[in-house]
């Protein structure tokens, strides 16, 4: 099974592709979309569409794994990170693939063990079982790598899909 | 000109689709796409984008307007807007459309010629300016042709693309 993971942002979207079969990940691909703070807001969506695509026909995954969203102290922000969750959904789902949503809760308890964990122990977690030799970086590239490495260990792999929070 | 406005959200985006020519409207359509929170999430984007598309093929509208989404209370309706808002813009960015983006204070400005506007009285503004028989209903239809309106009546009809806020 291939697996998209991804952390959406409209300034930086971080991907991670990870093969997993028989109990044991190979890592495909990861890396980040950026896109540039003086490209009016549609392009930017625009090219985190386009590079989605690419990633999508280049590795051809199963299915997209990818955080929930929760509340931010930066609206303003969180506003921008979800219409760039959005587009992520959206393309993943026009390409018929099923997409599978974990609260951040889970994405630590899946890497670490537990679910209060700190950004850097996700990170050092993710280099183990992904045998890397260095911690992934940004962040946006971790976080992409991690829920995907959640997606793996999570039943639902076999069921149907997770429904999203939104009533 | 053809304006396609659009005020989105996961449960029910409104549309209005108005040509705008020598000072005067004409209403090609409006409505809304509802979608069922029993749907996964995913789903309920796709629906939106394909409706969305739908519209585009049917009118090929010259561009889409669409309100800019400011701090909302409840944050997660504000994250599930913001998420179709993406779906929005890049559906209409991928046909090559150029999106116009406007704060809720221009929309009112340009309807009611007050910024602070009740939503009734914009209902009933858009009604009047529009010719309609009726108020529009609901809310989310009148909010789609208040923001057409906004930018057939705004300077950025004939130039460069509105910016949204986020860097």
């Amino acid at each position: 099974m291939v697996i998209l993971g991804i952390d959406p942002g409209y300034a930086i979207t971080g991907y991670g592709v990870l093969r997993y079969k028989n109990n044991s990940f190979r890592v495909l691909d990861y890396g980040v979309v950026r896109t540039s703070a003086d490209s009016p807001f549609p392009e930017r969506l625009l090219a985190i569409q386009q590079a989605l695509i690419e990633l999508l026909d280049l590795y051809k995954p199963d299915c997209v794994a990818i955080e929930e969203l929760f509340f931010s102290r930066n609206t303003t922000t969180a506003i921008g990170t979800a219409q760039a969750r959005g587009v992520a959904i959206v393309t993943a789902a026009s390409a018929n693939l099923p997409v599978y949503e974990y609260t951040p809760m889970q994405v630590k308890v899946a890497v670490t063990g537990y679910g209060r964990a700190e950004k850097q122990q996700v990170q050092e977690m993710v280099r183990i079982l992904l045998n890397l030799t260095e911690k992934p970086n940004p962040d946006d590239v971790a976080d992409a790598l991690a829920v995907a490495i959640c997606h793996a260990h999570s039943g639902n792999r076999d069921s149907a899909l997770a429904v999203g929070g939104y009533q």
